[in-house]
């Protein structure tokens, strides 16, 4: 990463994971540390990707295929590359994403099944070749993150079952496995406080924020 | 082309070529030959594929990257081959399509600039797989096309003005070059009957018509 450019973090894990809890401690940290923070989530982070978020989670396109879910989503993250992401990094902040390309291979190819050759090549075509410096996947059993999750009410993913997520967790602990200098798998049982520490661990072993620059 | 599959026949050429005219002039011919016709715009054609083509035409969306962009349609010609196209062909009918992916390329790539390879990758992916039998390119001179068109007023693509549509028909002009089985020219000058003449020499030479079924 060259030296005067920000950096790019990633969060994944199977729904009621943590992501959304642990993205914001972690936004806290970083800015508690100075940096220049942009704080994300996907799909959405811009006017043009929430309206795509809208058809995508309304319930009136049920008879949505597969591909064009997919495309959806990856036209989405293209619109927060290029409008957000791409000038936060280049002015030198850390960008910190709840979820990004890893949730479409995680869910449209572990989960529902579509080829891994297509879900690559609709990530790549929707990440404008914009790659996380390093990807946190909270992994723990779905069925606790689903007793977590179901705590605050259920939405159309939650309904997918815990089968599903297992999935979706195998799918992410494989492309850990196969970018080990990316993806770090972060143990996210227990307490919040410890699930940061270990966040900290890790993103101190990636170096990743090493040369970014802090505010005056 | 398997006997018990339909037809697919796609047109294509700059704005105002005639390709809506010739279109529905050509249903109209299959339909008293006694083809089952199924008639289709891109983008558009399923109710999914008309909300993406709102946000596609909304001016409010001004700031969308041309990433976003393609792949937007391609979820939508997506939707389309999934939910009409696909089915279509499967029992047996004729479908004509008013623009397909080679509009994405004449436009994407040709005219605004987008890689080569970043469009017909995305290309792929939106028509899932299924290419069109013959695709009739209306040429003609943008000009003389523009004095057409604008007879009815004007929408944001003629406004990108004349350079454009002559980026737009030279890309045209080589993707039949280098796919010549497939996409026909043909020359789009003169009455829409005479045009119509000339389409209905390409389908013959392209045999594209033969062994699909005829109503009882
Ligand atoms: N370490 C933790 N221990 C117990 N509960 C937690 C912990 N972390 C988060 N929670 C709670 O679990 C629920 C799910 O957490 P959160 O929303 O952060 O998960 P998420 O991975 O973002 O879920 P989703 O995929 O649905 O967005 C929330 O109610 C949150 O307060
Ligand atoms: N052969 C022709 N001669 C003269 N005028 C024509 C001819 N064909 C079509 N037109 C007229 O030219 C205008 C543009 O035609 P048409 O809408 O069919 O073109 P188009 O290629 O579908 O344009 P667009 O790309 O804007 O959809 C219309 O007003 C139509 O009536
Ligand atoms: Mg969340
Ligand atoms: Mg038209």
């Amino acid at each position: 990463m060259p030296s005067d450019r920000g950096a790019f973090i990633t969060l994944e894990g199977v729904d009621g994971s943590g992501k959304s809890t642990q993205a914001a401690m972690l936004v806290c940290r970083l800015r508690e540390s100075g940096f220049e923070v942009v704080s994300l989530r996907e799909p959405g982070g811009t006017s043009i990707s929430e309206k795509i978020r809208g058809l995508l989670l309304d319930p009136a396109n049920a008879e949505m295929s597969d591909e064009c879910e997919l495309l959806l989503y990856e036209a989405s993250r293209a619109q927060l590359v290029r409008e957000v992401v791409e000038p936060a990094l280049e002015r030198g902040a850390v960008v910190v994403c709840d979820r990004f390309l890893d949730s479409t291979h995680a869910y449209q190819h572990g989960a529902r099944g579509l080829p891994d050759e297509l879900v690559r090549r609709a990530n790549e075509l929707g990440s404008c070749g914009v790659m996380p410096d390093v990807t946190l996947v909270l992994d723990m059993d779905p069925a606790s993150a689903f007793s977590r999750a179901t705590a605050g009410g259920q939405d159309r993913l939650e309904a997918e079952g815990l089968a599903f997520q297992q999935r979706v967790r195998a799918d992410y602990l494989a492309c850990a496995k196969a970018d080990p200098a990316r993806i770090r798998v972060i143990d996210a049982a227990g307490e919040p406080a410890d699930v940061a520490r270990r966040i900290d661990g890790a993103l101190a072993t990636a170096s990743v924020l090493e040369g970014v620059s802090h505010h005056a």
